[in-house]
């Protein structure tokens, strides 16, 4: 039953009229990277988006052929007999326009230029990325997803298929998500956009024909970002303030495991991620906010909403709290939509969502079956 | 009843006779900078110490001759007829070893080179701090305080006072303070030195010498330090998701208002405070840890103690939660001393101390009230 996709291979697709973008600006063409697992039925009516957080990407289940490591980010919840069922559904990841990982970002080559776009690549949004899935929809062929689903960034874009095309998704899994961000999740944001922009290897985000990187900006962000993906209870079961090397050092050296574990995290994120699809993706966090256009009423933000919901929060997710996930519960029952929620208890924060849990496994596997049954 | 103590003046000591710190580091020689409020009384029983925090310094209450904007970082509290009354006790403020504020040191020059100390000048723990506060009161004439009394890694000063010199102090105030760092502090903390250690114009420490300083690191760490002293509920109240120009600007620059004012901190902060102090200061931070020498037996930490404490806890402050002040209570009540406890309801996160806030303040009133009683 648990078996894995086993091996994967990712495809491309490029696009070739105009996109534009919430901000007003124009992309002639765009690429984007997917990958796909299981089968689309005849009657093309159980195809499953699955959305991406910050660092996330199309790849998420299976494995590449030459890296026995390369599990996808969601591996322990997407595959044959797994809670998301690639036995029964057309599972479709894809990495983001903006992304750092196949499709069109900052890192691309502007064919008007023949150099990367750098800080010439637009600010895109949820919305942006809701149509240029879209359009990859279009391309396989599907005109309704049975589910979109995400966690967190993912959740969000999940919401927003929901709201933007309505009758494109039958089934909304918004998972560790909220409506918009707290002002303390905008600080967190700035603080670590400022750790790269400040870098003096980022050169104005053209850092490419510098041949060098913002590590240290990445780095700092990263190991921020960590911090505020885990439980205080979390970090203390797993460190505590256990000491590297049992003693104290009284120097700046690595002294608290924590220390080196976010150093750690920190350096290997430094080396793999684009600095400027960093800041890209915490500002579309920072925007999403249905809500806005609507005087602040979340409700009227889903009047035309038609799916069906699956809301679940996290106990010890301080990020995007539980009290968040309730606001959106709250605006979907105010249209008298159908949601399902679940608060699973959990002490790892933020990250919750992408781990190993009984109780949070079985409801995503009992709603996902029904969305199967419905799709058959 | 409320007046301000108006101008006060620094003062400077020097101590000649050399001190070793817990790092086994020795300092043949040391200057501490202070200020005085009220005046001893003739039996010396009624000198009350204040501890600083993080960036605090010797400048409790009262102004500055040459500015009329530099009220001391407590002068709400301290000064005639407030909660801690300069009618009744003669106050005492200083700036501690490894400041930036007059007192011994990394800017300043190290008699043996002639240069500025820079990375040379050594990690001080809170125990350090105690020893060289006890020098200042051996210079005053002060045997032993009615009070010592601090906020945050200032109330780790006052316990640890109550630990190291049980008979030269009556009473202990402990504001917003913990026994220790949980791991989830000592996380911030650690990222918040990367900034300032990755600082390029940081130079190892020296930058001294290259007439640069660490601006960009020290910003960064003084934004996050910003977002954990407050609460997410008053940055909420204050800030919300409020847009500086009303519209979304899909770029870089400031947009919420929340960026504006922490740039804005930042940038002042940067200017202002040094680099290898704000690093000294936040292991200080991390080293302290009581029941570290007793097995994680805080209790025992405190097996020596003599005198009364009143320990006070805010609500809404997440950085040193009451569940901390909570531990530090049960550990005094478990050697059966005499422990007053407050948590005061409050919005405004670990801030809250430096607030002005009427049940607060006529908590700490009452307390000092009856030190002032006994101390006459």
């Amino acid at each position: 039953m648990q078996d894995s996709l086993g091996i994967v291979v990712p495809q491309r697709v490029k696009f070739d009229s105009p996109i534009t973008l919430k901000s007003g600006t124009v992309l002639d063409a765009f690429e984007l990277v997917f990958e796909t697992y299981g089968k689309l039925n005849e009657e093309k009516s159980n195809a499953v988006l699955i959305c991406h957080a910050l660092s996330g990407n199309h790849h998420v289940a299976g494995f590449y052929s030459d890296d026995p490591k390369s599990a996808g980010w969601w591996n322990n919840m997407v595959g044959p007999g797994k809670p998301i069922d690639t036995n029964v559904f057309f599972v479709v990841g894809v990495n983001n326009l903006g992304g750092c990982h196949g499709s069109t970002g900052p890192a691309s080559i502007d064919p008007k230029t023949g150099r990367p776009y750098g800080a010439t690549f637009p600010v895109v949004t949820v919305n942006d990325w809701v149509e240029s899935q879209a359009r990859l929809a279009d391309h396989l062929g599907i005109e309704t997803f049975a589910a979109v689903v995400g966690g967190s960034l993912g959740g969000m874009q999940a919401l927003q298929w929901a709201i933007s095309h309505p009758h494109r998704v039958r089934h909304v899994l918004a998972i560790a998500s909220a409506p918009n961000l707290t002002v303390q999740n905008i600080a967190f944001n700035d603080v670590a956009r400022q750790a790269i922009l400040t870098d003096p290897d980022f050169h104005g985000g053209d850092f490419y024909a510098h041949e060098v990187i913002p590590k240290r900006g990445l780095r700092l962000a990263r190991m921020l970002g960590h911090i505020t993906y885990l439980s205080d209870d979390s970090m203390a079961k797993k460190f505590g303030r256990g000491l590297k090397k049992g003693i104290y050092n009284y120097g700046y050296d690595v002294e608290f495991e924590i220390e080196s574990y976010l150093r750690y995290q920190g350096d290997k994120f430094a080396t793999q991620f684009d600095a400027n699809t960093y800041l890209l993706m915490t500002k579309a966090l920072d925007y999403f906010d249905p809500a806005h256009a609507h005087e602040g009423e979340l409700a009227r933000a889903f009047a035309a909403a038609q799916s069906d919901f699956l809301v679940i929060s996290f106990t010890s997710d301080w990020r995007f709290s539980p009290a968040r996930s309730r606001e959106i519960v709250k605006a979907l029952l105010d249209n008298e939509l159908n949601v399902s929620y679940t608060e699973i208890k959990s002490s790892y924060g933020h990250d919750s969502f992408l781990m190993v849990d009984e109780h949070y496994h079985a409801v995503v596997r009992a709603y996902m079956d029904n969305v199967g049954r419905e799709a058959s």
